[in-house]
Formats: structure tokens, sequence, C-alpha cells
């Protein structure tokens, strides 16, 4: 039987996309489920509804619980402890387009690495320099890779991948998409999605 | 050892206070948590902070999120198949006024035959008869007990709860908050507030 496929939309600004991508490969393997990971970009997204920024940062009591709600969840899941990027949200541009350009295989590894730097250890993902050590550390040591994922046609990709994801109805991240179109919003539905996806495959 | 305490605050209006209602009970007995049932109004909180509704009524893709989830939380839970209230959010003043006039033995069940009635069995819980046979259904018989729930003092008690939430940092609900002030939002939290409260009552 063919693994089941879940579409695995992630901002890379985002604190609960950060702790889904650290979790969703072991999870996935485990339920065999083949993830689609997808890094758009929410900031046109919530242009397109009116909103000049997150409803995490735009209510300073939300904001106040999303950063004790993510510290309290990265212990939980064993991770680093969780460090809050300053200034919040990033600038996720650039690494959405280098996460983008890298193949399926390398983009898992470049994600998870972009995000602990990001949470986890303090350092700027909008800059040039941090990217391309990252991609370093993977293996990537040649500053073109950075080159071509800025260059027009990895530039519109992006934007149809942000498109598409919003035709979907995504409205956030992390958000799961199955192949009947179900959506599950936040790292809270990982594992539902994962559910949802391998019974769907069970019953093709 | 005393039982730890938790507050449970929750609007009659919102969908995830339903789901945590329906719960709480039996994880809290498990957990040897004390809960204090506080119905309170979200309305007045997003309107102190300029929002005319719920984001999750504003944003039609969250919306339509919402109902999704919250209808496969339900069916997740065992709970009765979800009737989406219409029109939704509905005015949720009175339930309020009669849960929070009622003592503290008798509020949880309210709590859930008001919640049931609203998002299982698609009756309108704005209405006084429905709130009359409600309260008939747990045995109380008077119709005093809602001109009760209807006087000035009730008024400002409920009024004075939702200020006491405000303060407290809640912006949703339900919200759970632990003897130290911590904090956790939503029906996915349950489980991690009643650990906390817990291990709080344990360190004492």
């Amino acid at each position: 039987m063919a693994s089941a496929p879940l579409d695995f939309y992630y901002d890379f600004s985002s604190p609960y996309s950060y702790l889904a991508a650290a979790r969703i490969a072991a999870l996935a393997e485990g339920a065999d489920v083949r993830i689609a990971w997808k890094p758009f970009l929410l900031g046109p997204i919530f242009a397109a509804k009116g909103h000049a920024t997150s409803p995490l940062v735009s209510d300073p009591d939300k904001n106040v619980h999303m950063w004790a709600d993510v510290t309290r969840l990265a212990e939980l899941y064993h991770l680093p402890p969780l460090r809050r990027p300053d200034p919040f949200p990033v600038n996720s541009l650039l690494a959405a387009r280098v996460a983008l350009h890298l193949n399926d295989a390398c983009r898992p590894a470049f994600t998870r690495a972009v995000y602990r730097a990001e949470f986890a250890e303090g350092r700027d993902i909008a800059d040039r320099e941090t990217i391309y050590h990252l991609l370093a550390g993977l293996g990537h040591f040649f500053e073109e890779v950075i080159d071509e994922a800025e260059r027009q046609e990895n530039k519109d990709r992006l934007r149809a991948q942000t498109e598409a994801a919003r035709a979907e109805g995504v409205f956030g991240a992390p958000t799961f998409i199955a192949a009947d179109g179900a959506l599950f919003w936040g790292n809270d539905r990982l594992e539902m999605a994962l559910d949802h996806a391998r019974r769907l495959a069970r019953a093709a």
C-alpha cells in the first residue's frame, strides 16, 4: 500500500510551525504518511484579510499567552529551551525562498535547522550570513544556492505556493491538508491530520 | 492533601468551551483538581480590544475550519453530533446570569445542559423558555430562579467576574487559570492545565 500524502504548510516566522516541524517527521514515519513540506508566507494572506499582522502579535494578552504556551510545549516535547526572537515576527522571506529552492530530500533538514536557529539559538534568520552557515552545516557549501533561491523564477514559485495555500483556505500556520482537502490548523492538530491522511489511504 | 484549585472561565457562545465543559469534570476528578466554574462574557473583552466579534467569526476561512474542527472533536470525544447554532454566536447573557446565580453544586450540571441544548440539540439558549425548561429538567422548578438571576446584584456579579477575567489576562474561551496565575487558553490545553494545577498543589 502506498503511503498517504499530507501537505504541511509552514511559515518560518511561526512558533507553532517550529513545534510541528520538530515533530512531524517521526510521527509521519510511524503513521506511514508522506509529508510534502510546503514553505509559504503568511504575511500576504493576513494582508489580504486586512490584518496588519498576526492576532498572536496584535493582541498583547494573546501574545503573552503564546510565549508561555510555546515555552511549555517546547519543554514537553524535549526541545531546547525556547528563545524568543527579537524582533518578532522575523522576516521569513529569504528562509522560505531557500527552503523552497532546495529539493524535497533536503528541505526538511534545512527547515528544522532554520527553526532551531530562530527559536532555540537566538540567531537572525533574516540575515543572509545565518542562512549561509545553516546551509553549510547541512553540506550545501555553495553561496550560489542563495543566489539561485533569489532568482525571479523561484520568487514566483513561492508566490504561487502562498496563493495555492490561500486558495485552499489556509489562514494560519502550521496547516495540514489531506488528499481530500480536509484542513487541520495548528501544531495541536498534527496527530489528527496524520490519522485522517492514513484513514483516507486505507479507504482508497 | 487538599485537592488543587483551577479556575475554568467559559462563555456560553463558545463551541470550544462546550467541549471543555463536557470533559472537565471527569478529568478533574481523575487529577484530583477542584474546578471553579466561572461563566463570563467574552463580548465586553473583545469590545475593549476593538474587535467587533471573535476572530473565529470575522475570518471566513477560520470560521469554516472551526466548525469542521469542533465537529471532528465532538466525534472524537463521543459527544452527540454537533449542530451549528443559527445565528452564531448566540446571545449568552441570560444563560451566563443564571449559571452564575446557581450555587457551585448546581452550576456544572446547568452549564452542561445549556451547552448541549445549544450545540447538540439546536435549541435557542437566548430564549427564556429554553432556560426555564433546562432548569426544570435539573429539578429547579421555580421561574423565580430566572427573575433572581436578572436582579441588579447578579448582573453586577457577572460584570465583576468578566472584569476579573480580563484583569487576569483572559482573551478567549475556555481559559483555565491555576493558583499561581498560570493561564491556559483553549480546550486543547485542559489536560496541561490540570497537570499544572496538580503539580502546584504537590509542591506546596
